[in-house]
């Protein structure tokens, strides 16, 4: 099955959000509001039960919670017109990031990491000139106190379903 | 905040699930195919970290995985025309349920508990008459192996995102 690791921000951003994904990302109906720690990988449901789930343990236990803020949007333009809410980074935020790319885990770590969170995609070249000119004059304020990420398994319609919960800082059995 | 608190049952028999929701529910978008435990109440999020995910945890530590089975498709027609999988009633689910609805959580038992996964509702009435007289015929052998409940929060879209997992028969901190 195939496997990804996310945040899931409060409902204010979530909300925030997806004002703009409902009309510029089509991903919308299949995940709500997110920021991807791990790119999908694919893994059997015993690895994940044996090795996978016990090392997530792990990497939370020893994770403090953290705030984030969001101040701007942007964009990986010009190699994909991806919209997105920039999460700042931080020693934090990175620290997890690479706690989730160990040799432990499956999957590499192909791109530096970028936190954010989608909010337009796959827009034509018109449409991502008109939205990322309106969006990129505007300020936001955004802050978050981020305290647990989630596994995700993805099913056959493209949609996201949560396995489990990990609380950061939090030594569980 | 409104929440609701579900099952999502494994993959496969999420997958089954999409392949009528995506045609014949309006909430295929809003949330995976699930078993609600109980139906969405009002909370603050003090209270939900102070007082209802203790209890949660509680009923969880209490409550030890069990099996369900889904061998045919039913409806709450007259009442409504929603058409679902009908998950086999047994002590383990009925009981898991009755916990969550005890004085020590918000939110009242308004009906008597019927285990499902909706995979149709809000059809016309010829809609109705068709899709459940077609689907009435068929047999299902769905067999899943429950070990978790979720919290869950609703966006203003509609749409729910898991707040925490509960796996049962475990004793968190």
């Amino acid at each position: 099955m195939r496997y990804g690791i996310a945040v899931f921000p409060s409902k204010k951003i979530q909300d925030v959000a997806n004002s703009y994904r409902k009309r510029y990302d089509p991903h919308y109906a299949l995940i709500p509001p997110h920021i991807t720690l791990k790119e999908p990988f694919e893994a059997e449901e015993d690895e994940i039960n044996g090795k996978i789930i016990p090392e997530l343990k792990e990497v939370a236990s020893v994770t403090e919670p953290f705030s984030i803020g969001i101040f701007k949007v942007s964009t990986f333009s010009p190699v994909t017109n991806t919209i997105y809410l920039k999460v700042e980074n931080s020693d934090e935020i990175s620290n997890l990031n690479n706690r989730l790319h160990s040799d432990k885990l499956p999957g590499e770590m192909e791109f530096s990491f970028v936190p954010h969170i989608t909010i337009a995609q796959k827009l034509s070249d018109d449409e991502f000139s008109d939205v990322y000119g309106s969006l990129s004059m505007g300020k936001f304020d955004l802050h978050d106190h981020i305290d647990r990420f989630q596994l995700l398994y993805q099913l056959e319609n493209g949609a996201w379903s949560v396995y489990e919960t990990f609380r950061l800082g939090e030594k569980t059995l």
